[in-house]
């Protein structure tokens, strides 16, 4: 009855209220976004010699968090970072969002208000505004983000261009958003959201200012962002560009809390490997160009961890030398 | 163990494989989609003029569709028809959208096919091509649709502009669609979709021609689609505006299949007032622009159903002569 009196409570013309409230009530008309919510469809238009990036990506309970192990104000700043993360990865700027809700009434108070909290947060530090969406009542907590950039038109960077003699670049410490991921789950119940070993798994950070420095140099002869972990996504890259990649396991940046990994029985080089949900840039770059590469950008390492073979296979090689098959043991949500 | 061993068949990879070849595998580099499926993101240049119309909606299982009543070629058909009827709604084109789908394992063979071929059709029949978006499993059947439109740059129609004394149009005959909905519903299993009485509901039309055309001819002051219901559509474009509107129920446009409806224990006129799904679209006319209007524009009527008046309340006249406050009755997820 509680339920019925509460989903009695909330329309759907309150919920955008709400959020409308939360990120920005005025439909803005300064900059590209001539026309956001509260129509039919936003209205954007573009600088002169720029050109459109449309990206989305599903938030969902249950599949990328739970809720009762992730603070809303969390799901809020990272349903956002995740889809700019695809941005980044293409050297563009972010511009604006589409957010889809679907609610259990029940979420629509203090639930939602934090989730916009952070949500509104991202926003903010990104330089992403809202544009528009769709709301309507869930059984679960749904989240989707269409997200919207731009890049002077043919800088962005594509998958394709890595060539044979390209060296592998990622930037930042790989795995450590895998491991935030294992304590919050071994955990009861919620833990401090501050804890700096949560930070990468709760609150990433795209790399937003590296892919446009990258795409604006000419450096990257191809990116894609790392989502589902090194092993599954460089064979993506790889297959896009019929090569393969070899490399070297000393090189793979680890995350530096390789003492609290081995208390959870984590191996620090297979977080790296296999762990999802970094938004680091995996990037190629050409020989000639590898000495305009500096070793950090705003503090973001960059490391060159092996180099592209013109054999389409993916392998690693250990610090004695031997060669073995990297397999992809990533995320996949079919699996 | 079955559903275990159907999970393990299809991998993401798969999916998105599936996916490209029933929608166009390769990925399109004329016109404004300049890169399309299989990277980070989709790039999209607008043509010199014109600016970009963004929009999404949700497309449920339990909220917008029921799996055991709707053939899945109609859930692929109506996803997209519902989210180009807010770019028809613009007086836009559609170009593009993304296509994201959560998926239970059991779903991803038979239902998918048929899902995607009836998406295919409507991405031809609207001249709208698939530009990306996200796979991922779920418990239930979960679809999103963000679609990308463009229009000559300052022609958009809102929903703002409508002026008292402005007439009120719709489009079509409402509440067909809900007429449909309730004949499923009253139905055992699966009805023949081919039944006239559920064209649509099942396989609704955006108005894209007539919203090109009222867009061109400046002829609108205001528009929106009907998507809600009337009851529920028109206080929205009503209150962006601060106006009212005096209906004349005589004139809203209903059902032809009136015994139908009675049968079903259902007044047409209610039906027209406050069935949902239509898909129709509402707009404003200027006095001394009523001219320009023809009855029907390609065998789709368009009706005078009443004023906008200053002050802001929603009223129906009948017949008689006597006038009654018009309710909000439509659809909305969270009553």
């Amino acid at each position: 009855m509680l339920l019925r009196i509460l989903a009695m409570r909330v329309r759907e013309n309150e919920l955008i209220e709400k959020i409308a409230a939360a990120l920005g009530r005025r439909p803005r008309v300064s900059g590209e976004l001539r026309l956001g919510i509260g129509d039919d469809a936003a209205l954007f238009r573009p600088r002169a010699g720029r050109e459109i990036i449309l990206t989305c990506d599903w938030f969902l309970e249950g599949t990328h968090f739970f809720r009762e192990k992730h603070p809303p104000d969390s799901v809020g700043w990272k349903c956002l970072a995740r889809a700019l993360s695809d941005i980044a990865a293409m050297g563009a700027t972010p511009r604006c969002f589409l957010l889809s809700l679907a609610l259990p009434a029940s979420h629509t108070g203090r639930w939602l208000s934090e989730f916009l909290r952070g949500l509104s947060r991202a926003s903010r530090k990104f330089a992403c505004v809202l544009a528009g969406g769709d709301t309507t009542q869930g059984r679960g907590i749904l989240i989707h983000i269409a997200a919207i950039g731009d890049a002077p038109t043919g800088r962005a960077v594509r998958r394709s261009g890595a060539r044979p003699g390209d060296f592998v670049y990622v930037s930042g410490r790989l795995g450590e958003a895998e491991l935030g991921l294992q304590i919050l789950r071994g955990n009861r119940g919620f833990l401090n959201s501050k804890n700096p070993l949560l930070k990468k798994h709760l609150y990433p950070e795209p790399r937003l200012a590296l892919g446009e420095w990258l795409a604006k140099k000419r450096l990257a002869s191809a990116m894609m962002d790392l989502s589902d972990g090194l092993s599954s996504d460089l064979p993506r890259l790889c297959a896009t560009n019929g090569v393969g990649a070899l490399l070297e396991s000393a090189r793979i940046p680890q995350t530096r809390h390789s003492d609290v990994a081995r208390k959870q029985g984590l191996d620090s080089l297979c977080l790296a490997l296999h762990g999802g949900d970094d938004y680091e840039l995996l990037f190629t770059v050409p020989p000639p160009k590898v000495r305009a590469l500096p070793r950090t950008i705003q503090g973001v390492i960059l490391t060159s961890i092996g180099k592209i073979t013109r054999e389409s296979k993916l392998a690693l090689r250990n610090e004695d030398g031997r060669e073995q098959a990297l397999a992809a043991r990533g995320w996949d949500p079919f699996r």
